[in-house]
């Protein structure tokens, strides 16, 4: 609708300069917050707009609204917009409710409902997962948490482990990770949950290297980081063969004994025994601190479609 | 309870000096949320109790508060403090809410659920909705849309489309405009669903002309509002006479070229087929406008709300 | 997790002198409220998690901060973080939410759970209610009532009445009595809703004097307090026992007849019958006022909490 407001909808739509500036940007939000928040957007008011249930990722949009000053208005439920009694269509809603804010942050189960919303949006819209699509705030604060544990993302060594096939974050966060140089990644999953072949495709297009394995103990020693992710009971044809599948895979102490000790452990959360919680304790353990670095990022961003929108 | 609150519960409770002064301090609002909103009523609570989900009204309110500098507590699910359970009457739940914030904005399923809780409420009540009762925040936002987009309200030729029976806008809109001088309103129904005698008769003691017919295409050259509204499929005998009868209504191109080109379209919205989507690139769709006109006649209403309690 | 936050998880955690300093710092409160509310605590966030609904103590708790001039970001429907499908724990939760926030505020179904939120919560925690354990701020707010409507605790004769077995409040109000001098409870029930030993016990060991009786008559033209709860159907083994049970303990113009014109009525709300309406005139119908008290004690203990927590 309006030509220069700041969307955000997908990891792709982000180079390499774009998140060096991103990055730098929520750094300063973590100064922000330690001193108690900015009054920067004060009387700005966000809308979140949650067609499927996500608390923890609304409540870190809300919180980062809070701490830059501004309003927020929302629901968790609204799916019944587009009820079979009321029956309007998300362009409809979303042309309604954009009259009433200056920010949307959207959740919904259909693929591509974050562009919709964004081509009839008169303010900016930012995508907070589309079904089985993006969620590209998430693979943002994965890439800054690795830029400020491991110290660089040229020349990272990332395993990604767990369901491959059907968890978006490690799909964003490998497009993500193609801006950066000397890259290499170990795809990790049971046979019947491999990396998708478009994945790999853009990989290759551009000229990222990946390892395919089932063996996560051989690559253990090698890596900065182990990016665990949980992997469904209903991908797999019997409990038996789940038990096996999961059992591979789970990070304790072990696993973490054979691992470098400036490597770090991230994990989206939440989590549900594939990481044990001894693991905790070690201060290789970054996932507590990850899910942290999602409020500084998605601080920057909406600072970002706050200032595209002027007054 | 207290004397000098203001509340908002009907339709009728508007004469003409209070719409003209209303409707002028909602123009005054449009330019607050264009410089950014006010700071006027920091501090001050708005509460939301919505005893039936209204999420587009809801947020609306709520926008309305943020917009003036204040805070919004609430509920989407208020139908559980007068649960089997808790059972509490209306009454009760009141007086307490009352006591935590400014404004109480209610949605409920009652008939006089507004009235009812004004008459116990120690701050002022908006009804914003009372089952096939009142919603007068509608029937304002109505006329102000008229006033602004055709530039008067005497004199003006509306015809209203749809459901005439059920769809309560129609009604509160029809006793709104009586306020004013040589209205002519053209109910325009299926014969099932016609404008009821209690209207007709209010309509009579006003001395406001109107018509009722089902020909829409004899009078759309006459008019300069077309007021559409949904017809509900749960109203005709059969699925054949419904898609017969609403077939009639649906405003298209086609229409549209048999309109005068001052004239306007109008839609209380949710829409569901009602109004082709081709129609929104007609200058004259007017439907996203009133919609957005909904927030500052309530920014409106909620400002002289907050300014009749005092402090 | 941190050594000086400042959590508010049971009645039995408050001794006297905190006591007289929280109803100071309530007292002080109410003039705020008065006088427009502050801004002390701008910029600062409260998380309102329920995993239970509990309305209203939700919006006491929400106007309360927004009364300090904070925000307050939250989730009427915390239960989804544990649902099956997410599987989370109560502890990651927390974990993950507290590093959005500055304080947060807990309603949970398990006796509990709010201390092992504070255990490792990364700000203080306020119980908002665990289950069958505690209800910390009512107790507060019931003896912040006694205080400020008879003018003493100290001393102070209070009939305790109705279901004593189940009802949390009392258990909790009774703790927080014992940290005064020569009071005098009568627990006054039905025989099958008795107070519970543990109770008597802790009354015992602190030098309480009680009575256990069924007859209210006898007791009301003794006390200064008539504390009277609801009586649940379920709890007896027929219709006709609870009506019979039920029956004898309404509080209505009959017995506020045998009542001191100094004594007070106070509960806990939602009634259901218990008091008649009719008694709502009487000024001694001090229950309104009593949920009003629970505004200014919240605030006060946000506010230490907030303090807590320095920046």
């Amino acid at each position: 609708m309006e030509g220069n407001l700041y969307h955000v909808l997908g990891a792709k739509q982000f180079s390499r300069s774009e998140l060096d500036e991103l990055f730098e940007a929520s750094r300063k939000m973590e100064e922000v917050v330690r001193y108690g928040g900015s009054r920067d957007h004060q009387g700005r008011i966000m809308t979140t707009l949650f067609f499927e249930a996500s608390t923890r990722t609304r409540l870190s949009f809300e919180s980062a609204m809070s701490r830059l000053g501004g309003s927020v208005i929302g629901t968790e439920n609204a799916a019944q917009f587009s009820s079979a009694i009321k029956g309007e269509t998300l362009e409809d809603t979303i042309r309604i409710v954009s009259g009433y804010s200056d920010v949307v942050v959207m959740r919904h189960t259909d693929i591509g409902a974050a562009k919709r919303a964004a081509a009839v949006a008169s303010v900016p819209v930012i995508n907070a997962g589309d079904g089985a699509g993006e969620h590209p705030t998430q693979a943002l604060l994965d890439a800054y948490t690795i830029q400020k544990e491991v110290g660089k993302l040229d020349g990272v060594r990332i395993a990604m482990v767990g369901d491959l096939a059907y968890g978006r974050t490690v799909h964003s966060l490998s497009y993500m990770l193609a801006n950066y140089k000397d890259v290499v990644i170990y795809y990790i999953s049971p046979d019947n949950v491999q990396i998708p072949k478009s994945v790999k495709r853009y990989m290759d297009e551009k000229g990222v290297r990946y390892v395919e394995t089932a063996d996560l103990d051989a690559v253990a020693g090698e890596i900065d980081v182990l990016y665990q992710t949980r992997i469904q009971k209903e991908r797999f044809p019997s409990l038996e063969e789940y038990e096996k599948a999961s059992g591979k895979y789970i990070v304790d102490e072990r696993l973490m004994s054979l691992m470098r000790k400036e490597a770090i452990v991230m994990h989206p959360l939440p989590r549900a025994g594939e990481i044990a919680e001894a693991v905790d304790r070690d201060p290789r353990a970054a996932y507590f601190r990850q899910a942290q670095n999602g409020l500084y990022i998605r601080m920057a961003l909406v600072d970002k479609c706050l200032k595209s929108i002027g007054f």
